[in-house]
């Protein structure tokens, strides 16, 4: 019980000096890449980049000890960044001191609903994202914040919610571009862009490993901070009207409570459970994924409660919104973590930072965070996956679109509900239409096949029908009809037999709309029977009336039904 | 196509006097019931009596030619009248001019969305009203009215939305009593339900048949209206304090446009679906009910229409919103209706009382009308039913009780979105953990049953899961975590098996996750295979790359499919 809530406590029994040694070497590699990445996303969120900073020490301090996966690498990241500085941006000014404890509040209502979603297992409600809407949903917040950070690479104002927002605040400001801004944003963009393309190339040849090339690469914009901090302190380009991050706040998170004024709940409420139900998805997706690799389990229920505690204690240490970041975690994974304390000790590398590397990074200029994290959202756009949906099924392409179209023409909150409302609304119709068929026995077998489908025998007084769904409420309208308009087109049926073996569960509606079925042919002079009904349904039949008013009989195969009722066409289909 | 949507172009055609005799016999049966109920629904709506006696004349006229239905009697009827009373009295005082501007409005609203959803074939919404909230609804909807009402029968005043203002309203005018109101109330209360239990018997005693009996039962209150109105105007009993209905404005309904306020749409939009959803899942369930008897058949799509311009028509000539009543169609159908025209005969009939009849309905005591009202709804408290569904099914009776509660305590809006919200969760959260089994071969045969309920033959190499449900988004996660654990708890498997009978279809989720499992799975050395996919499945499986990337291989049967890759396990259950 203890080790369900607390899997710090089945590890941690047998860590050895060996796994010691591999979790510190991850947790430096990750440092190395997680320092860019927590600025940058600070910034992307509107807030102070010591607030990314803080956000990276005490939350992988607490999912160490309640995550269920060994290689996850929690953090901010940047949808959910976006996601934050939306929902705040509604509350206060970029830079207020208001807009910080909204960002500091969000995280903890995000984390109090990711652990009531854990403790009352309510986890299902994640399972309404479909993939096609979350990856419709990623690739556009792609696209908008590779958009939204163009501000800091030229050097100019003008930022908005949306697509067009920022188009259009952009627009009037081209003249005012900085080129020396533009040079380091683009500059780092190249660098970065072609370390990516040639260098892992280059490394392998030189007889480098896979998994250390790779390592090597995701680990370079470090460089590029260090470069262009450098650059920009000894030529004081700020002088020259390149943006810099400035002072940075040093010293280790402040430990306060966050704001409990139940206004800014109630506002903060609706965002909060969006980032929780995405930053969740795109964490245990990437977990999983990992964990497969090894042959490890992940346990959904125990990884709400571990992302939960991890943004409340990130809002608890001043940060903000946090979750599992698939490049850290993949790197995390290659550099060879075994245990989740390499998240203890990244927590311990990223405290050092702050305590003693903020004064070099005054110098820091904002394009070269911007640029990137142009270059780390550019894998989040998808196309591939668009042309496949649109191949695979169009239902699916619709809800795809439709989160993609709303989320750049309207923002981030628009985009994904209206996404999950049409694949909710295609689901509900789906399921209220039931696959179902006339069925008639295969000559020469005790089989019962679709007579769309295969020649088969059937009789004029006799209805055969098989429904492929559990009769429950979205469908039992649709079964009502369909039974009723059936005996109103074919006046000379008397037996009416519903074959069940794809019924998996009868709920009172359905219960109902078969008394229905029964009185109303009953009043028509049918009789309704059964076939094939399953044992638990059956059982759950007894509990009621249904089976003592039932007009007809229940059969334990179709072939017995049949042959009961038209006795001569089942032998003439047998041959005899 | 123009007699799909004109219904009257149908059975216009062979229409006869044998017909016209029937339906006419009917339209008086009907009228004589219309009458006091047009009065007393419009009280309850909170409209003045004629407005009662308008949505009873051309909307009844308009069904005549769109509506599928040969028995139903549209018109007013309780629970909207008190849907209508709530969505109303939020926005206007109770005998203002815009209270009635507003009501009009809200049947406009109600007709336009129910044609929308006619014409966009949106009918599927009305599926997730499942029967056990209905069942709640109308229960609690049924105490609310005769709570609602008991202030006329007091002679006091009091009203409110919830049964809690009701009785808190009521209290403190207990001492306020009118005695002679009270007697009229008790009077017509007794008289009716007398005549409910004892008259019907009398008259099969005296040689009537049941329908006859049964329809003379249904059209005493009338007399009731008639002997109390007498008695009133006689003895002068409204300068005793007893309240009468008044002067009603005589004459045929004005034809006039309903308001084009876009805030009053605003505001009635909500309330409008809920009465358009409501009333026409009660309408269909009643005209089904009626057709089945006879074999006719109903179109629901084309109800959806009948059933909108019928309250288009109602907004239009001064009325309120209207729906088919249960225990009108029913005595409709035993007076012998043959075809729609009853009900344009049955408005004649109504249209010569708003004409003639009117002023001899000043004394008329609205005790009366209120006691009508009150006996009428006690029909509609079902007390089985929630007995029913509380054996049947916890979680039916968990939705049923949701909407009572909430009726009851918080209002009729509250109370059904309540009820449909709890039984729509149950509904995601059942669809997203479908019924699986891991199967064995069962000795001797070549068929395959779940391991937990047969003695089965299994191996320990190769993992056999049946899944029964379709791979679609909700359930997708469920599928990647059981077999992700599966699979990490048992080391020695080599082989996965997804047995698909009951897989109907793979959305672009499903898909996905498949993709994840083979490539998680192959990486963990494990190979998937698949048996028994269905025609359509394996189509589409086809427009993706899935089954060339697949580790393993794609089986016709399970049997096939364990003989290849446990061919030793295989043979021996054959008893080889």
């Amino acid at each position: 019980m203890l080790r369900q809530y607390f899997p710090i406590l089945d590890w941690g029994r047998n860590y050895n000096s060996g796994a010691l040694t591999n979790d510190l070497i991850a947790a430096v590699v990750v440092t190395l890449m997680l320092i860019p990445q927590s600025l940058a996303y600070a910034m992307l969120a509107g807030l102070p980049p010591q607030v990314g900073l803080y956000a990276s020490i005490l939350p992988l301090m607490v999912y160490t000890v309640f995550g269920t996966s060994r290689t996850l690498s929690v953090g901010p990241v940047a949808v959910v960044s976006l996601m934050t500085a939306v929902a705040v941006g509604d509350i206060a000014a970029q830079g207020s001191f208001d807009y910080y404890l909204a960002a500091t509040c969000l995280a903890f209502l995000s984390g109090l609903i990711l652990v009531i979603m854990g403790l009352f297992r309510l986890g299902f409600l994640a399972n309404f994202l479909s993939h096609p809407v979350i990856a419709g949903f990623i690739t556009a917040t792609g696209i908008l914040i590779a958009a939204g950070q163009l501000k800091h690479i030229l050097g100019i104002e003008g930022s908005g919610q949306n697509l067009v927002e920022i188009v259009l605040a952009i627009i009037p400001q081209l003249g005012k571009i900085n080129l020396l801004t533009l040079l380091i944003g683009v500059s780092v963009i190249g660098f970065q862009v072609l370390i990516r393309w040639r260098l892992k190339g280059l490394l392998l040849r030189l007889g480098l490993g896979l998994r250390v090339a790779d390592i090597v690469v995701k680990t370079t914009p470090i460089l590029a901070i260090a470069i262009t901090t450098f650059v920009s302190w000894r030529y004081a380009l700020d002088a020259a009207g390149v943006r810099i991050v400035g002072s940075i706040v040093a010293g280790l998170p402040p430990i306060s409570m966050p704001s409990f004024n139940l206004d800014l709940w109630r506002t903060l409420a609706g965002p909060a459970l969006l980032i929780s139900i995405i930053g969740f998805v795109e964490s245990v997706s990437i977990a999983q994924t990992l964990a497969a690799k090894r042959r490890q389990r992940i346990v959904p229920d125990q990884e709400f409660i571990a992302l939960g505690t991890a943004n409340i204690a990130s809002s608890l240490s001043g940060g903000f919104p946090v979750t599992g970041g698939f490049a850290r975690s993949v790197v995390n994974f290659d550099a060879g973590v075994e245990t989740p304390a390499a998240g203890a000790f990244t927590a311990i590398g990223i405290a050092a930072v702050t305590i003693y590397l903020t004064p070099y990074l005054f110098f820091l200029p904002q394009a070269t965070l911007a640029a990137t994290i142009i270059v780390a959202v550019l894998s989040l756009i998808d196309p591939g996956a668009i042309r496949r949906t649109w191949i695979y099924s169009k239902s699916d392409f619709a809800a795809m679109l439709a989160a993609i179209v709303f989320t750049l023409a309207a923002g981030v909150e628009i985009g994904i509900l209206s996404g999950v409302a049409l694949s909710i609304l295609i689901h509900l119709y789906r399921t209220s239409r039931p696959h179902w068929a006339i069925v008639g026995q295969v000559p020469g077998t005790e089989h019962f096949r679709s007579n769309s489908r295969h020649k088969v025998v059937t009789s004029p007084f006799v209805l055969s029908l098989r429904v492929d769904e559990s009769l429950y409420f979205p469908n039992v309208r649709f079964l009502e009809d369909m039974v009723h308009n059936l005996v109103a087109e074919n006046p000379a049926i008397k037996h009416v037999i519903l074959m069940c073996p794809g019924v998996n569960s009868i709920d009172a509606s359905g219960l109902e709309s078969l008394e229905a079925i029964n009185t109303r042919l009953k009043a028509a002079d049918v009789k309704l029977h059964f076939s094939e009904i399953k044992g638990p349904v059956m059982d759950r039949l007894q509990r009621s009336h249904f089976l003592e008013e039932l007009s007809g009989n229940v059969f334990l195969s179709q072939y017995e039904a049949f042959a009961a009722l038209a006795p001569d066409a089942a032998l003439k289909a047998l041959g005899r």
